[in-house]
């Protein structure tokens, strides 16, 4: 019976740390006391005890009190009684590379499994997938691998970008990088805009926000899903 | 003795392929007749034969013929014997996983530091520093590892962007993403803009072209190196 938000962003445009999910969360998280927090992805390198200081000021706005799982001397332990688990973002090489390090992967996707509530935000999100190979993160180190929890059975690009019209950029767009993906793999790809989130309820899997997301097969032309609707593959 | 072109991009905005750098190439590729062309980062999945035709096509204006890595029989051989290498942009992940599946990242390397003529263009950028841990690329393959050639002593940021001044988008800036890489790593990193490139000429790295390029190093506010300069680090 899983319960989860997958969010693309923790923070949109103009908007305080969490603050346009705070109505979703409040129903998500309630009667939770205490959050664990997963503090690993490190957004522009600072501290886990930095970033779980953010997080806590976040969810005090919500009455909910956070701890960071370093702050525990089990890291299973901490998951498995943990009351719900919110996973932030930053990098998801690093991120991925600390769950697999601290042996945590597995019992963390099981203690969703079996329904305690789970947030995750951008790289929090993509280890969400059946692998992080959809992150736009730069591969600041080298992960054991790029498998990750598949909780649902697609790959989340967060942050998604649509093609920037009349850009002199070379760069490749999101959507080219995606059908590069699709060259290699067959895992369906949600390109999640900022302001949207999915809600997973079992096995339910539902677009929320104000946007629409755009699904990426492999050798089909992608479509977008409107908010509301159930995405089901 | 080495001789390369470094590049950011294959091609700039409302310029042909490989256009803006075919003066340098000429002196480059001088009394050179056919090139091998390293075609495994497959832009946009495209086969190693339709990459080939596009490098063919474009080393034609300066009558060069180009044969692809994949025509021969013997990769290394082909690379031992070669006049002059080039490889292409597209998938950094993939570039290097087909240089380890056919154990030839140790070869080319000895090869350019030979003395044979090197082109990279973006992902071909991108292996010829210490590792490819500074890509753009999404990781859509699980190379055997992120190391990679060290002909130079640093690692490039190929297509270098600056922040997008008033931008309402949440994902992380490059210079936030290089930062990050400097929270792990001591490698420096070189920020190459497009229409940027380096001349490398033994173990001299001159900066070409018409923009600055932006370097960072560990724990120091970034700097900005005039085009005409020598990296030297």
């Amino acid at each position: 019976m899983k319960k989860m938000i997958i969010a693309s962003t923790s923070t949109i445009h103009g908007s305080d740390y969490l603050e346009y999910l705070f109505p979703t969360l409040k129903i998500h998280f309630k009667e939770v006391k205490t959050l664990l927090f997963i503090p690993y992805a490190r957004p522009s390198g600072i501290s886990y005890d930095e970033y779980t200081t953010i997080a806590k000021k976040g969810f005090s706005k919500i009455n909910i009190d956070v701890k960071g799982i370093h702050e525990y001397d089990n890291s299973t332990d901490a998951i498995k009684n943990a009351e719900a688990i919110f996973t932030g973002g930053g990098n998801t090489f690093e991120l991925v590379n600390q769950l697999y390090k601290n042996d945590v992967l597995q019992i963390l996707k099981e203690t969703i499994d079996i329904g305690t509530p789970y947030l995750g935000t951008s790289a929090g999100s993509n280890i969400c997938g059946v692998s992080m190979m959809n992150t736009n993160d730069m591969p600041i180190v080298y992960p054991p691998s790029f498998t990750t929890m598949c909780c649902i059975p697609f790959n989340i690009n967060a942050h998604y970008l649509d093609p920037i019209k009349d850009s002199k950029h070379m760069g490749e767009t999101r959507e080219t990088r995606i059908k590069e993906y699709h060259v290699f793999n067959n895992t369906p790809v949600l390109g999640l805009r900022e302001g949207s989130w999915l809600e997973v309820t079992h096995n339910k899997v539902v677009l929320k926000g104000k946007h629409t997301a755009r699904l990426f097969l492999q050798n089909q032309k992608p479509v977008e899903l409107k908010s509301g609707v159930e995405v089901a593959l």
